[in-house]
């Protein structure tokens, strides 16, 4: 299975790209460090699904070019802190943070980005809009904290603890993506529905990563839902536990996010699907 | 020199400091470390200041305890990231997050900290006030990096440059304790006086610590002005100038601190002239 064919085939015109990339490096121009993270790429899915969902509930350029550098932002921190954590020496093909500059000065680049994910949001117009913004990140970032404490802990026993621990640790940071174009477009009601809907996607993902994975993870110890299930049989079977749940929680996520307002879901529709695709592909490897 | 003396004397009630203890622990009440951390105590001297400039600025009890809460709750970030990189294993005569919990976990506080920092800010009723609290709390955060990761790398080989890493690395979140009740107050003008006197306040400080410390520096190889300035003359000639410098810059900072609006400044002044007193006094010991 190859998981980098899973991309959104976004909607955004390149102007709009290349206005969220200055506006990126701008906002950590100062650092070094940071800079260098954000020169390795990456797919921004995140920012095109929020870009593409602003879009599509006709929020203003500004606006949209805020919420997408909020949540690109706030991924990007938490890559760094990640690779610190995990002792990961290479990102995107070459060296992490840590790995070229050192682990205080990636700790202090993931913080800059953490910080200026906030920043971004002074810059929109709309202000009223502004403390119901403030509290939906605040209060992803905590949840996604709160998923990364668990899985320090690896307190992880079944598969719904690994469910949980999944849709906490990249669930909220992803849900960003919808939540805010749609708390900007006056469908705070249709939050949670998204939010459910991505968080069945981060698992889904999460599990085809680990489907991918296994052996690795089974040499090197870490969490690994397919190694998990294994204990209670054998591999393959495992494996096909494992694809099943998949599959049902991305048909599942597909159908929630069709009822979203504006049709502003669809870059993650297709993202779902192709992530389905790529799963019953993984059958015939 | 006992540095412990030197404190604000605060005229906020108890309620108020109830209130702020309350809020600070509601906000990261679902992470252990961060609670652990709060629990430590330490002088709550940013959050009083801020009360205290609050409450002469006539802002309404509300506002003041989310601006209250969010400059606190972004020092004891910096607190936590800090003993992570300097490997500090105790702070407040316990042991340091890292020490306790591990280092992941520490990082992980941490970063909830600043991210509540900002979530503290959703709070207010002056919606309007919001994007340039907004601003100015990331370009305080920002500078603060920009100050850490200088002084990681020490390209410190002058007064000027050790003063300009001091300014920057504790200058810019001290200052929010005046600057943000000044920008709720509508007196964003007066927002540049006031943080260039919390910068020599900062300064001062940073070489009073240094003036303490010197001995232990030496030994460890830690950056310190009286040893960088003992390289071209003796330590008691670098002793007398870095006292000399530091009277020099708490006068400054007074003299500004008594322009601001509504007497705002009180409480950083007394803290001023204490520090003043206990600099005079180091001559003596």
């Amino acid at each position: 299975m190859n998981k980098s064919k899973v991309k959104s085939t976004s909607k955004i015109n390149t102007r709009m790209m290349e206005a969220l990339e200055k506006a990126l490096f701008l906002s950590v121009s100062e650092n070094t460090a940071a800079c260098y993270h954000l020169q390795s790429g990456g797919s921004r899915t995140r920012a095109k699904l929020c870009l593409d969902a602003s879009n599509a509930l006709m929020l203003n350029e500004k606006m949209a070019l805020s919420l997408s550098c909020c949540v690109e932002l706030l991924h990007n921190a938490s890559l760094v802190h990640d690779d610190l954590q995990d002792n990961d020496a290479e990102r995107r093909g070459r060296a992490s943070v840590w790995s070229r500059f050192g682990k205080d000065i990636a700790l202090c680049a993931g913080d800059l980005m953490l910080s200026k994910a906030y920043g971004a949001l002074s810059d929109i117009d709309e202000i009223n809009k502004l403390p119901a913004l403030l509290r939906c990140v605040s209060d992803s970032v905590s949840k996604t904290i709160e998923g990364q404490c668990k899985d320090i802990h690896q307190q992880c026993k079944s598969l719904s603890d690994f469910e949980l621990i999944a849709a906490e640790k990249s669930g909220p940071l992803l849900q960003l993506s919808l939540a805010l174009p749609l708390i900007a477009a006056n469908y705070e009601s249709e939050v949670e529905r998204a939010s459910e809907a991505i968080r069945q996607f981060a698992i889904a993902y999460q599990i085809a990563d680990d489907m991918n994975d296994w052996r690795a993870d089974l040499a090197n110890g870490q969490l690994n839902i397919v190694n998990l299930l294994a204990r209670e049989s054998d591999h393959s079977q495992a494996i096909e536990l494992a694809k099943t749940r998949a599959q049902y929680l991305l048909k599942r996520c597909e159908l929630e996010l069709k009822e979203l307002p504006a049709n502003c879901g669809a870059s993650a529709i297709e993202a779902c699907q192709q992530l389905f695709k790529a799963v019953c592909r993984s059958q015939n490897e």
